[in-house]
């Protein structure tokens, strides 16, 4: 009652999206088109999940969420980073996203590979930056990059990119399936909820409990996601539908089948909901937001 | 009186290489390519400069340079993405590097992007990840994030690497040129100086001191380097020498001719040296080294 997840939304992203505008350098020679890369795929319309999520955590500890807007932000950097070099010829190769041209279709291989780079490192500048955190004390900080770093690396997100990239065309085991999964896009969501608890200030329980809803938000994504390059509208998700199938992708649906995968969908849902049980009404953002996952349509 | 460089850069090196081995995750499945492709150019025989430049900065002032060995570690991490990423077909589409095939030679070009991402992020978790940094104090690992993120990212490395993609084939100003090269090189190399700096515990004095020499030596480092892509040996320096000039890349020699260049070399040099005069002979082994540039082969 009276929540109105949709309205949340709006108002999370315009903060999000008026703080990224603060936080990246002007446009401006030498690197004027350096920075207009980095800036077209971070403003591309990008629903902002992970920097809501971060906020949502904080929210939910009942702390002011703006306490972690650079966090938040540095999050969507990384997001970002990794949809242009995912995109890349020598990756996925795909021309479009979210119903644009890709980075290096607009701006050349060369400077889509320069401002996924960029907005990887800027994400570590931000998160660093104590002018802009001075709200959350250094130890507590750094205990952020690390998680954040973990996630976004080799142990989790280019990892779970480098599984991918070697199961192209091969009928891969489901655990293997999860694990590509979980560390592709599992990884970041659950460092989002993770640094918006470690930066309110969570004990550990909280902290835990965060964590699960964030493992099984990732799955739930993940899942969803795969559901809609099956059964979704093109025009609405901005790519062509079936486009995993077309590359050979494993993808849920193709493992377990759709009702299955639907299935998991819910089971995962209701656990991320569930592990948010010592949470008051503080917590209703999270709630929605994962239960939202069944109803997407993009 | 005594001190003898080629052992000093050694025992540093051999410091390095096994710290190195250390942070880095193990090569397993399903990860294994990946981690082997990250190994495979950090020790592809790098001269560890940048580590051995922080390592240095700490010892001038008189502490134990091991103190930060993993800051010297994760500057080696940056350097080597870096690298990985400038020899991609999309960059400067090199093959050979310091002798060897480079990175998207053997690995194949997806995997080459992947390991540098992986290589950059991993530079964040080792300095973030305090268990191994429990002697720098977190506020000071912080402000190194910081120093290091700044001279890696938009605002520094990745700047530099834009100015010199789209002024190839171009004849550019000098103070281009010299932006270039203070961004593209000189900014790590400065920003592994003043972390040393920072982890030591430097008043402003003697940080302001080591950028200026970071700066200088940068400089020196650029231009020797430029001279020996015109006058080196391909055997010794693992790569065909003229390489600069087949790519039409603006270079020191180029804009100033080679005497000249050899000269503004010197001044880079002696300003370097300069730079340390408030040190006492704990700074020998950076004077030392940036004398070094001058005799260089490789």
């Amino acid at each position: 009652m009276g929540f109105d997840l949709k309205e949340y939304l709006k108002e999370k992203q315009r903060l999000v999206n008026d703080a990224l505008e603060r936080f990246l350098p002007p446009v401006a020679d030498p690197t004027r088109n350096l920075v207009e890369s980095m800036r077209y795929s971070l403003f591309a319309g990008g629903k902002r999940l992970r920097p809501i999520l971060c906020l949502g955590a904080a929210e939910a500890l009942g702390k002011d969420p703006e306490l972690c807007l650079p966090v938040a932000c540095s999050l969507e950097m990384i997001h970002t980073y990794s949809l242009i070099h995912d995109d890349l010829p020598a990756m996925d190769d795909d021309d479009l996203r979210r119903g644009k041209p890709t980075n290096h279709v607009v701006f050349g291989e060369a400077m889509a590979i320069l401002a996924g780079d960029g907005l990887l490192t800027e994400a570590f500048y931000v998160l660093s930056n104590h002018a802009e955190n001075e709200l959350i004390n250094p130890t507590k900080l750094l205990e952020i990059i690390r998680v954040i770093s973990e996630a976004a690396g080799c142990r989790g997100m280019v990892g779970g990119q480098t599984i991918d990239l070697e199961s192209e065309g091969k009928k891969i085991e489901p655990s293997l399936l999860e694990q590509m999964h979980s560390r592709k896009t599992g990884a970041l969501i659950t460092a989002a909820v993770e640094s918006g608890a470690v930066a309110a200030g969570a004990d550990d329980e909280a902290r835990k409990a965060l964590i699960d809803y964030g493992k099984h938000f990732g799955l739930a994504f993940q899942i969803t996601d795969d559901v809609l390059d099956v059964t979704g509208d093109s025009e609405e998700m901005g790519k062509p539908v079936g486009s995993d199938e077309a590359k050979n992708k494993s993808t849920f649906p193709a493992l377990f089948g759709l009702e299955k995968a639907r299935e998991k969908a819910r089971f995962h849902v209701n656990r991320a909901v569930e592990s948010l049980k010592l949470f008051d009404d503080k917590a209703t953002p999270l709630r929605e937001l994962v239960k939202y996952l069944l109803k997407r349509k993009k």
